[in-house]
């Protein structure tokens, strides 16, 4: 998916980058550049610079239920290298994983990319719908899902379904891979655990990225593994990547030992709950019937629901000419059709006024549209 | 392969950390991260950042040789990661590839997670033997070599032999990839441009790293593709791993294009030259007939080569125990058998003192050994 270089609104997963502790994070890096120690610069290990998992065990355990020790987490390039790797290692070509239907194309691609053959399983208002896909493809070796707040309807998966998932995994000894990526931004009380927390037979791989919680660009994210895997995974990253860059991990170990990360998240909380009433207030009031947007307990993003009929791609087309990106929902699903029009809505990287803009060209779009569509209701 | 994280002599492939403009690079990375516009935080292009790109073409045709404009230029993690991405997109599971036989062993680990099966090609004194190569395996599918400077052993392969690489290559569909992680440290003459600038037929990948101009942890590195197959890797990399981080890149592209990059290899030439001299010199005075150092025109290391019969595992443990860091020449023989016994020594990153130190320890190793092995001739 070739992605705008310079995010506008509404593109999805870009967190605030203009409130970014920019001072506070250069203060760090420039102290680290100035006079490193060889072995910061030198080959390092493969499974991470060591100060850096544990503060990151140590945040998972405190913030997200998971239960690890530093010496399982594994640093790498993101969320989209986690997964591959995971394919790569725990995989053969030709086996099968499941994967929530809808969710960001790239991580079918990963998937591909390892040789795997692709299972797209329905999601309902409960999380992924682990009975069918059993019926789908019980052989699966793998399921890759977000639990805490499904990419990208935004469904948190229920209990019941957690545990139907992990037996499933123990029973056909499958792997789960439980993507937490932007389980940190909810607002609505506090989130269920992490899966992995309640995981007593070692099949879950957690991942999670500082792409959302920092920026995009830094390329740094993580898996806890369960303790047999460690080295066949710190193998595998040192035969397709040998490691991540020293410097990076180290000015992120300080970091986040220094609170920075966990006080950036916070504040971020109430900024995105709050651009998240824009969009919603703005959209109910611009838009009205054109667009259902119904708030998110959680996340960066909210779907917003088109009239039956509506033409996503001529919509994202539009929009895009007119300064707006929009994802259609339809584009996440495998087969490339959602069973509703709608699209997806970043907000947490826009200030209120480019929102506000946004939603005004959005609203030109939808009637740009619509007029040229003389099948659907015109507003 | 585990490394120690703190560099001792003499651990191959580490260049002088020490010597790093250290001031330069912080200034630029400082400038860059106090305040990043908005696309150097987001997500970047999967084929690196541009200016970057840019920047390692204009080097890469005016010091190598090599064809090549930006377009054509991939941003990856290093040597490893490029290696990696070609089996992966050029090749199936179960095809073969060529491998120098020494050579490094991560780099058949590379290939064999991609599902390749390895063909060891013995190396002579005009480098890679291509007739044997075709004897061995004509069917391969790619060929792996470090043309400027065989790594481990240090030919420099010939016009003829790169000539009959490139002719095999056209006629049977085969790829080549290029390593040329150390060209640039060649002390007597010119170097023999690269293979790539050969290439009238689009075979050749050239694959490149910063790992031994900058410093390894840095996890930058190219490739420069055929203009056909750049959108191909491209989609491999995001697929695998998104892009690299781009704050570094930016920083690295601003070095290159500074001409820091330029000035700091000249000074290391001159430095490693030097060092390699010292360490020639050091060995013939204190390890006489124990160890043959022949000088080297070019590289971060030499090759000393030890009496027959001597046991090089035995050699590699208690000199480990003494406080220096050798890697026998068996352990990069696919067979892990060398014809015969040696060490191979890295010098690029110590400084005089510790050379000669590293010299006295081995001295000491040596009559260890040989006091342990009453076959072998005493010193």
């Amino acid at each position: 998916m070739a992605l705008p270089l310079r995010p506008r609104p509404f593109q999805p997963g870009i967190p605030a980058l203009a409130e970014l502790p920019h001072e506070t994070w250069a203060r760090i890096g420039a102290r680290l550049r100035r006079r490193p120690p060889a072995d910061l610069l030198s080959y390092g290990d493969s499974r991470g610079y060591r100060p850096l998992r544990e503060a990151v065990a140590e945040r998972l355990r405190r913030t997200r239920g998971v239960r690890a020790v530093g010496d399982q987490v594994l640093i790498v390039q993101g969320a989209q290298q986690a997964l591959y790797l995971a394919a790569l290692l725990l995989l053969d070509p030709g086996d099968s994983a499941w994967v929530e239907d809808p969710c960001y194309p790239g991580l079918r691609a990963a998937l591909l990319a390892a040789g795997i053959s692709v299972v797209p399983v329905p999601v309902d208002g409960d999380g992924l719908d682990v009975a069918q896909a059993r019926r789908l493809c019980e052989g699966a070796r793998l399921a890759r899902v977000t639990p805490s707040h499904q990419s990208p309807l935004g469904v948190e998966m229920t209990l019941c379904r957690r545990l139907e998932l992990l037996d499933w995994a123990r029973q056909s000894g499958a792997w789960v891979v439980e993507d937490d990526h932007d389980s940190e931004y909810r607002f609505a009380g506090p989130p269920l655990a992490a899966l992995q927390g309640l995981d007593q037979h070692g099949r879950v791989i957690y991942v999670g990225t500082l792409s959302k919680s920092l920026f995009p660009s830094l390329r740094l994210g993580y898996l806890v593994v369960p303790p047999g895997l460690v080295s066949a995974f710190a193998a595998a990253i040192a035969a397709t990547s040998r490691h991540s860059p020293t410097l990076e991990q180290a000015q992120l170990a300080e970091f986040i030992a220094g609170g920075h990360l966990d006080r950036h998240v916070r504040r971020m909380r109430v900024l995105y709950e709050h651009r998240q009433q824009v969009l919603v207030a703005e959209a109910a009031r611009q838009l009205g019937e054109l667009l259902d947007v119904p708030p998110a307990a959680a996340g960066m993003h909210v779907v917003g629901w088109l009239p039956e009929g509506m033409d996503e791609r001529a919509l994202t087309r539009v929009a895009a000419r007119r300064g707006v990106s929009v994802v259609s929902i339809s584009s996440t699903y495998a087969s490339r059709r959602s069973p509703r029009p709608g699209l997806i809505l970043g907000y947490a990287g826009y200030s209120d006024g480019s929102i506000r803009q946004g939603v005004t060209r959005l609203r030109r779009t939808l009637h740009e549209v619509l007029a040229g569509s003389p099948g659907v209701a015109g507003p």
